[in-house]
């Protein structure tokens, strides 16, 4: 199931941002053709029969993905970001975060009621954002939301499905 | 010369960030699967045959287009990003700004000796990051670097090829 060139060109940084974190560093499933390659074409089977009209980015490594897979999919790209950086009018949604409450926005023009979103990010261990930003692209009444994590990690004793419940979830990498 | 297709999708903010300023908004060209086409097609034509190695986006709109023409040409995408982002070790550059000096950083092994650089950003009319990025990749030693705008802001009175002099420039859409 997970992709043996993706794993092993991903990158584990110990102790960041803080001590006893190991860091799964995605920058390194960049610096390569050949994966940046392997996440599209694997992303566009899984969602090439989706209609799928958006996707979102979420700030903002993963508008990377974002990118070439709307290019492949001739889908519109979305723009989730922190405040005070999309110029026109937005949408927004305040979340918690371990110590403080961070806010996610969206234009309010970029999603529209006929539409099938992707919400697209990197790591399904850190899944607060994604959390905000599915609340948020709800708020659009969008036909249907997909949500693609690349990575899962999975001895965490977390049951995702329990938190993503209503929108249909996938990965590609299961750690 | 200029795609009447992106000119017509591209929107104008005005007072955006402050009162005076005209803000272009290029995320009305994320949100049109064509105009993403249009994009990295005209941007592939121009760097099809320059062998670019790596495409340098910056944080964080630009990783957009990076990351399409990175697809297209095979190249690798390598993230300019502002302090304390990226999770391995770096290299950085300080500019000044109006009122505050800034840094951007890149990973120290993104780019080597052997790379043709594409340095890819929307608006020539804040070069400042530009330049910085620049100077930046110039410490990597690459072969050549290519840089290139979305947009060039033509009545300045400004000489872009003046502080871009070492690198070759284009633009893509002349206002």
């Amino acid at each position: 199931m997970n992709n043996p060139y993706l794993l092993e060109h991903l990158r584990s940084i110990p102790d960041f941002p803080i001590k006893g974190i190991n860091f799964r560093d995605v920058t390194t499933l960049f610096k390569d053709a050949k994966c940046l390659k392997i996440m599209t074409n694997e992303l566009y089977d899984l969602y090439k029969d989706k209609w799928i009209t958006k996707i979102v980015g979420i700030e903002s490594r993963w508008f990377v993905v974002a990118s070439t897979l709307a290019y492949q999919l001739w889908a519109w790209i979305v723009l989730a970001r922190k405040p005070w950086k999309l110029p026109a009018k937005t949408i927004s949604e305040t979340y918690e975060k371990e110590y403080w409450t961070d806010s996610i926005e969206i234009h309010e023009d970029a999603i529209n009621e006929d539409d099938i979103v992707l919400l697209h990010d990197d790591l399904l261990a850190t899944w607060g954002t994604m959390k905000a930003v599915e609340n948020l692209v709800k708020k659009f009444h969008p036909k249907k939301i997909y949500i693609n994590f690349l990575i899962e990690i999975t001895d965490e004793g977390l049951h995702w499905r329990d938190i993503f419940w209503d929108s249909e979830l996938t990965t590609l990498i299961k750690i």
